[in-house]
């Protein structure tokens, strides 16, 4: 339970492997969380082999090295064919290929991924997501040979940490838990909440290096244009429509 | 970490309440894990008030009971519109009104809310994800007063556990965990994963209870069916577009 509250994620790895019985372990515990209507609409795909890896990281996760370096990149997939397939076999109509059933999936996924994360932390591995997964699924899906109806969600780097990071900043809780109902903040209250984040001493770094008026700039100019946002936005709703089979949905 | 392996699902709570000091330490191990960017585009939604879960129970989640009866129910919302906000306030132009973002955001819902439940459950809390969550999106908007950019993505129900199930079935490891890439199933190999799940006493009582031919047609012609799936998805996509203020993404 401890290990929740001082986690950080982690960029750098040893070379030090995983041993089979950790890692067991922990697709394990991934394997026993939630799942809904335990269908098990998700597969995970773990990658060791180092060319693979390689792939991943050139072709699919922008050259973070993390990726070829951790001993272990586990690509957590929304999974209807395997459900679909066994349906199929039981004259049993399957209708999943839809976004609802999707989405279901994409759900299912991240709580096994979250529990695959918690299991490694616990275990005194690191761990780090790739938000990439979503840039660039037609990459995966192509280096992981994903049939249809398989689709990335994301991504988990797994590994022994070779650096130890600072817990990071976060908004007060105030700002993202709401009792009751949700509140919505004038301005003066979002000042407060995000004042202290843009006077931490790597935000004034990100603002001198990325050469913009303030940190709020640095997301929306260099880190998550809205141009960006939009071009990915398509290339990811293309992937869903191709691997569902989708037409008009 | 012991008790990610002998998890179940609760539907039965008692009438104790959590106490603060608990529900706190729930929430804030959920704020510390992984989140994209550090942007943490989502919001929780702490509903205690008798009144609003037994609307969230009738209106939203198909009368489960427990949603009223569970004295905590937690809705985590995929929330652009506080960082929006933010960045509206800093002359920095938002992007965020697409589907990658939400997708972003949507991921990050659900590693909070998975170690929301991962922290309830060590402290002998029981939990339960309520699926009809993404079935009637708009009418937990209502109750809940979500603003556009706010997306209610999965429901987690919280309290002292008034039952004992039984750890849950769960196919093969080999079903859901591939090496390197993905390995196709040949029909021979579905047949192994899933008999045995068919035989469970637990199966063949649904399978007469609704009186089909077999467990997969208890799923898809009764559960989970393509009818239904299509005009959820419909529903589902709707509000998002709605919410996001997409036109056609």
């Amino acid at each position: 339970m401890d290990s929740l509250y001082h986690r950080k994620s982690i960029r750098k790895y040893k070379d030090t492997p995983i041993s089979n019985k950790d890692l067991e372990s922990i697709l394990e515990a991934a394997v026993r969380a939630s799942n809904t209507g335990n269908m098990q609409l998700y597969s995970i795909v773990v990658t060791t082999d180092a060319g693979i890896k390689q792939q991943l990281c050139e072709q699919a996760h922008f050259n973070q090295s993390m990726v070829a370096k951790a001993p272990v990149v586990l690509t957590f997939c929304a999974d209807l064919h395997r459900f679909t397939q066994w349906c199929s076999m039981r004259n049993a109509e399957p209708g999943f290929d839809n976004f609802l059933s999707f989405f279901t999936a994409t759900i299912d996924a991240v709580i096994a991924a979250q529990t695959a994360c918690v299991a490694a932390e616990s275990l005194g591995l690191g761990i780090c997501y790739l938000g990439t997964t979503n840039y660039n699924a037609q990459n995966i899906i192509d280096i992981l040979q994903l049939p249809p109806l398989v689709i990335p969600v994301t991504t988990v780097v797994v590994g022994y940490p070779d650096e130890s990071p600072d817990v990071t900043h976060r908004l007060p809780m105030e700002a993202v838990v709401h009792y009751q109902t949700y509140t919505m903040p004038n301005n003066q209250t979002i000042e407060q909440w995000y004042t202290p984040k843009e006077q931490l001493e790597e935000s004034v770094r990100f603002v001198a290096e990325n050469n913009v008026q303030n940190l709020a700039q640095v997301f929306t100019q260099k880190r998550y244009t809205t141009q960006n946002n939009k071009v990915f936005s398509q290339k990811l709703l293309e992937v869903l429509y191709k691997q569902l089979c989708m037409n008009n949905q």
